[in-house]
């Protein structure tokens, strides 16, 4: 029978794995997934992820594909995953596509949401996957910083330096800062991310909030198109890739 | 000096350890806590816990207390203390309290909190602290047999085989089933627990919840004084002890 061509959608705590992407010797998502999948059917097959999340990143929705050459409906994939898998990953969808589709290159957008935790005292139980930023912050300042960032810009000053795709230019469409009692989100939609672009946008952020840069300062650090002139990069625990359109 | 006696409140996500009490090769709470504490200190200090949590239970009111011969002043042991635990043990709280102080002995009743998630996805995010129960639980039958543990009973039925103490008579002064959409959350208050009593009692109420007893049953197991009698132990993961008055 001819390949098929299986989407899976996928969320996980990030913060006991290394990442998305396999790596010898690590426990990655990819890898506890191919595992999962090879015991279900014997073979090993490649599944292709969307985004390639940092180490400590949890998703809510990423997205990936796998080309098999068997007869499963392609939902049974679901529960049948989620039997083999840890239970901080979970497969939340899976669905037939065409034999074009490619959970990477097709993405439309995405949207990556970091939470910060400004409460005095931590909660073990609900603030595992944020940064603890025991302090006040000017929402309505990085609100301002924030928005400066809309539109069609060149992030390289938020890129890793690491980063060597040609071009770092972005189209973001989304960069909200939200107050909920002692929490704050900041949700980034683009149509695509530079390598640890959210969290280098979020420690610049937090930079405005405490005060020390004013919020013009964001347009500065867009012109300069370099790493060092943003702030520090925010840990990876506050981070989840929420969704990914096609 | 003298010694002095200090009392710390404690939270903590138990997922990640064998539990409260210390055993040689386990990662537990206290065991954690008396290496921060001897790190701290240059000594080895026992640390007396309220309530030998279970692997896998979460507190986020546990109480411990130790002697110290230490002019450090009590509130700094918070961020002393925290400086030196991992990111899921957290001590919220710390004074020095009279010598005949004992954190076991001197409690007058505690508050465990249950939480069942009955969602058909779980969110990896939300849904680690909890037992996952996909589906639908009728809350007033539950909450008709709860009323029936209330006052001055013999929880035997509710033990653990394993419990040798003595007399398995406790006071339960408040056993609430709450439902808040797709979570329900089950509230017992006691003087004291019996090894394994609350996760016994939320099986039991589950095994009402889902039909396959009458509430009245509740009264029968109680009577029949006898482990067997009750419904099957609810998974560790759910259970989290609130907090304990003196």
């Amino acid at each position: 029978m001819a390949m098929r061509n299986i989407k899976l959608t996928i969320s996980y705590d990030g913060l006991n794995y290394s990442g998305w992407q396999n790596q010898p010797g690590k426990n990655t998502i990819q890898g506890m997934l191919q595992q999962a999948l090879g015991e279900l059917t014997g073979t090993f097959i490649k599944i292709n992820g969307a985004s390639r999340t940092d180490a400590g990143v949890s998703a809510l929705g990423q997205v990936a594909n796998f080309l098999i050459n068997s007869p499963i409906p392609a939902k049974n994939f679901v529960k049948a995953l989620n039997d083999r898998l840890p239970r901080d990953i979970v497969v939340t969808g899976s669905v037939e596509v065409d034999k074009d589709f490619e959970a990477s290159s097709s993405a439309k957008c995405k949207l990556y949401r970091y939470t910060i935790f400004t409460g005095k005292n931590p909660n073990v139980l609900k603030t595992r996957n944020c940064w603890h930023w025991p302090g006040s912050l000017d929402i309505a300042a990085m609100e301002t910083a924030a928005k400066m960032l809309l539109g069609k810009k060149d992030f390289k000053s938020f890129a890793a330096a690491a980063d060597k795709r040609e071009s770092s230019v972005r189209t973001m469409m989304r960069c909200d800062v939200i107050q909920e009692d002692k929490w704050v989100y900041i949700d980034t939609e683009a149509d695509r991310f530079l390598y640890n672009m959210v969290r280098n946008i979020v420690g610049t952020l937090v930079e405005v909030g405490r005060g020390k840069w004013k919020p013009e300062k964001m347009n500065e650090i867009l012109e300069a198109k370099d790493r060092t002139a943003a702030g520090p990069i925010a840990p990876a625990a506050g981070l989840c890739l929420m969704w990914i359109k096609y």
